[in-house]
C-alpha cells in the first residue's frame, strides 16, 4: 500500500484549523484555509470535528461534492442527497456490495469483476459469500475492456449464479489503463441490456497521464447517452481522498455518489449506514477540500496549483519512465501507465523457476517477488494477488517513489531480472 | 446519538499539531502537547497522519493503550499485539462478530446479548444472520446481571442454534448499570464453563458515579481467577475516544484487546482488516491522548484535570438529579444511574393509551415519545428499540445537556407525563 505520495499544504492546514478552532485567529493561516474551516465547522454539530456528522455525512460536504461532480462532468445536475461520505472508498465499495448481495433468491449473486482486479473486491465478494465472476482484461490492447468478453463471462456464470453488478475499476487499479469514452458507453448499454449495476471504482479520476487518454466518467457518459439509460441504470461511483494530487489515505475519507438506486436499496443503505454511525468528520473535511480546493481569486491558489501541478507532472514523468526502462529489459512487457499509480509488467519466468517454484508449493510469479525481495530490498506485490491468465506473470510496482530513486529501483530490478534468467535458463 | 459532551483542550491539540506539523514550534501549544504530537508522528508511515498506517494500528499507540490498561488493571500486563485500533468500537465489534459467527456448522450461531442492548447488536446479529440469544437484565435489581437468567437462555437458545458468543455492556447502554467484581466473576466462569467468547463492551469505562460503584474490567477479573481462568477463556474488550469524559465521537477512534484468540481467528482476524487498509489516522492520534493523557509533571496537567474533574462531576450531579427528578413523577420509574450516559426509566402507560397506539399500529412507547415530541420538543429513544420485557415501557434520555437545560427538560417531561396520565385514565 502506498504512503502520502505527496502533502499539498491546504489540506492539513484546513483539517488542523477544523480540529482546534482556536487556531482560527492565527497568522500563519491563509484567509481561505480560515474560511473554508468556519464553512465545514458551521456544519458540524456542537461546530467540532469531534462530534457524530450525520451518518450520511456533513450536509455542507455533500454539497461540495456535487458541485465538484457538476464540474467536473461540464454542468450535469448532482443532488447532494445522492452522495453519501465513506470511510474512504473501500467502506463505500463493501458496504454497496453487502446490500446488492443481501437480497433473496436461490441462486448465490455473481459479481462480476475484472481480472486484475484490486483484491478488496476478491476479498468483499468472499466475506458476502457471494460469486466471483471474472472477465478479464485485454492485455494486448493496453488492458482494454472488451464488451464481448463481458458477455461472455455474463453467460457462463448465469449457469450457476445470479449476476446482478458489474464492477469497474476506471483508471484500473493494478492495471492503469484509462478507458475509452466509447468503452464507456458500450458498457453501460451492456448493462441496461443485461439488466446489471453498474460500479464505478473512479478513485484515479485525477490520476491521468498519457496525452491522448482523458477521464470519463460513467456519471457523465450514462447522462450523454439520454433518459433511456440515465433514468434507468443503477450506478454507484467512488472517490476518495486517498488518490488524486493530494493522496491523504490516512484520514479514511470518502464518498459515493448513487444513481437510480432502488427505493428499498436506499432505505436499506441508509439503515446499514446509521448503525455504524458516521464516517470519521476529520476525513469529510479533508474530503472537503480535495473537492473545492482553493478557486483562482483566492490567497492559497497560486501554491495549490504550482504544488498540484508539480506532483501531477513528476507522476506522469515517472510513469513513462517506468513504462520506457521496464520494456528495455529483455522478458519484462510493459503496457503504458495511461493513469492510476502503478506498473504491472508483465515478466517471463523461465520453465526452470516454474518447476522450482512447484516444488516450493509456491506461485512461480510469488517465488519471483520474494527473491527480487531478498537479493533487492524491494517489495513488489505477485500478479497472483490480482488475478492473471493462466501462464502468465505480472507484479504491481508503485511509482510514488521520488523519480531519482524510482530510477535507481527500475535499475535494480533489471538487474535483478537479468541474472533471475541467466541463472535458470 | 449524542453530541460530544466536552472538549478537553489537549485532545484537538495534539491531534491539530499532527495534522499539520509546522505548529510543532508555535508558541500557542504547551510542550506537551508537542512532545507527544512528535511521538505520534514518529511512529507514522512519512511521518504524517495522511499515510496509511499498519491495519491494526500505530504501533507507539498500541504501544501506550497498553500501558494504559496495565495502569487500569493495577499492573497486569498488556501486550500491544493484541490491541487492535479500531474506527470507533462499533468497527471493532462488528469485526469479531463477524468472524465469530462465519465459521462452519450446520446449527446457526447464536450471540447472547442482553436486553435492553444498545442496537448495535441486534443489528450486526441480524446482518450476519447469527441467531439472536437474549438474556434479560434484572429491573427490580438495580438492571443487574443474573447468571441463572444467562444459564436458563443458553439452554433455551441450544435446541435451536450453537451459541458461541455473550456480549455483556459494562457500564450498561441503555440501562446505566456498572456491574459488581462478584458478578463478572460469576459470568466469566460461566463463559468458561460453557465454552463461550466474551465480548465486552467497556466503552463507559471512564463513566461511573454512583460513589459504591466501581469499574472493574473483566481482563483484570479474568486475570485475578488465576490461570485455569486466564489461560483460557477467550476476551475481547473495547474501548474508545466516543465516552468517557473526553467524548470525542467524531473521530471514530476505538481500540480492541483480545486474549487467548485461537490463532486461526487471528489470522482471520488481521486478513479482514488488511482489506479495509486502516482506522482513519487521526482518530488513532485521539485514542493516543485518551490513553495517555497529560502526566502530573507536565504543562497540561493542571487544566487537564480540572477539565476532566469538571466533566465527570457534573455527568455525576446530572445523573443523580435525573433519578431523582424522574422518581418524583408518579408513574415513572428510574433505576439509579450508576454510569455510562443515559437514563432508561419505566414508564407506565394506560391501557387506553396502549389501544390507541394499537389503533395507530404503533408500539406503545413509540406511540409515547412521538407524543412527547410533538407536544414539548424532546426527543427520546423507545424503549423497544433496545428491547424490554413484554408490558413493560421505557425511554432512554442522554444527560448530556447542561445542568440548567437538563433540569428544564426533565421538568417538561415531567409536566408532559402527567397531561398524558390525564388524558388516557
Amino acid at each position: 500500500m502506498p504512503a502520502s505520495p505527496c502533502m499539498l499544504v491546504v489540506l492539513p492546514q484546513v483539517v488542523a484549523l477544523c480540529t482546534y478552532p482556536d487556531l482560527l485567529d492565527s497568522p500563519r493561516f491563509p484567509p481561505d484555509a480560515k474560511d473554508r474551516a468556519r464553512r465545514i465547522l458551521q456544519s458540524c454539530g456542537g461546530q467540532s470535528l469531534g462530534s457524530y456528522s450525520a451518518s450520511q455525512g456533513v450536509s455542507c460536504i455533500r454539497e461540495d461534492v456535487a458541485r465538484y461532480i457538476e464540474r467536473r462532468d461540464g454542468g450535469i445536475p448532482a443532488d447532494p442527497d445522492n452522495i453519501y461520505l465513506t470511510t474512504g472508498a473501500s467502506d463505500g465499495i463493501a458496504s454497496i456490495l453487502k446490500i446488492l448481495v443481501s437480497g433473496e433468491g436461490t441462486a448465490r449473486t455473481g459479481v462480476m469483476i475484472p481480472i486484475p482486479q484490486y483484491p478488496l473486491y476478491s476479498a468483499a465478494i468472499s466475506e458476502l459469500n457471494a460469486v466471483q465472476v471474472n472477465y478479464y482484461l485485454d492485455e494486448e490492447h493496453c488492458w482494454a475492456l472488451d464488451v464481448s468478453e463481458l458477455r461472455k463471462a455474463l453467460y457462463r456464470a448465469k449457469e450457476y449464479s445470479n449476476p446482478k453488478v458489474l464492477c469497474i475499476i476506471n483508471p484500473g487499479n493494478p492495471t492503469g489503463q484509462v478507458q475509452s469514452r466509447r468503452c464507456i458507453e458500450e458498457v453501460i448499454h451492456f448493462a441496461w441490456e443485461e439488466g446489471l449495476f453498474l460500479l464505478a471504482d473512479e478513485v484515479y479520476q485525477d490520476n491521468v497521464y498519457s496525452e491522448d487518454c482523458q477521464f470519463h466518467s460513467f456519471k457523465k457518459v450514462l447522462h450523454e447517452m439520454g433518459p433511456e439509460y440515465s433514468g434507468t441504470v443503477e450506478l454507484a461511483s467512488f472517490h476518495s481522498t486517498s488518490k488524486g494530487y493530494m493522496g491523504e489515505c490516512g484520514y479514511r475519507g470518502g464518498y459515493m455518489e448513487v444513481l437510480n438506486l432502488h427505493p428499498d436499496i436506499q432505505a436499506q443503505l441508509v439503515k446499514m449506514l446509521s448503525v455504524r454511525l458516521c464516517p470519521p468528520v476529520s476525513g469529510q473535511a479533508a474530503m472537503d477540500v480535495v473537492v473545492n480546493p482553493p478557486k483562482p481569486d483566492e490567497e492559497s491558489h497560486q501554491q495549490f496549483i504550482q504544488e498540484k501541478e508539480a506532483v501531477l507532472s513528476s507522476l506522469a514523468h515517472k510513469a513513462r519512465l517506468t513504462e520506457e526502462l521496464f520494456n528495455q529489459v529483455p522478458g519484462i512487457q510493459c503496457n503504458p501507465l495511461q493513469g492510476a499509480m502503478y506498473a504491472f509488467p508483465r515478466i517471463f519466468i523461465p520453465p526452470r523457476a516454474v518447476e522450482k517454484a512447484e516444488e516450493l508449493h509456491t506461485a512461480p510469479d510469488m517465488f519471483y517477488c520474494m527473491r527480487l525481495l531478498e537479493e533487492t530490498g524491494i517489495c513488489v506485490v505477485p500478479g497472483s494477488g490480482f488475478g492473471q491468465r493462466d501462464g502468465t506473470y505480472h507484479f504491481r510496482m508503485t511509482i510514488l517513489p521520488p523519480v531519482e530513486k524510482l530510477r535507481r529501483l527500475l535499475q535494480s530490478v533489471k538487474d535483478f531480472h537479468v541474472r533471475f534468467l541467466d541463472e535458470f535458463s
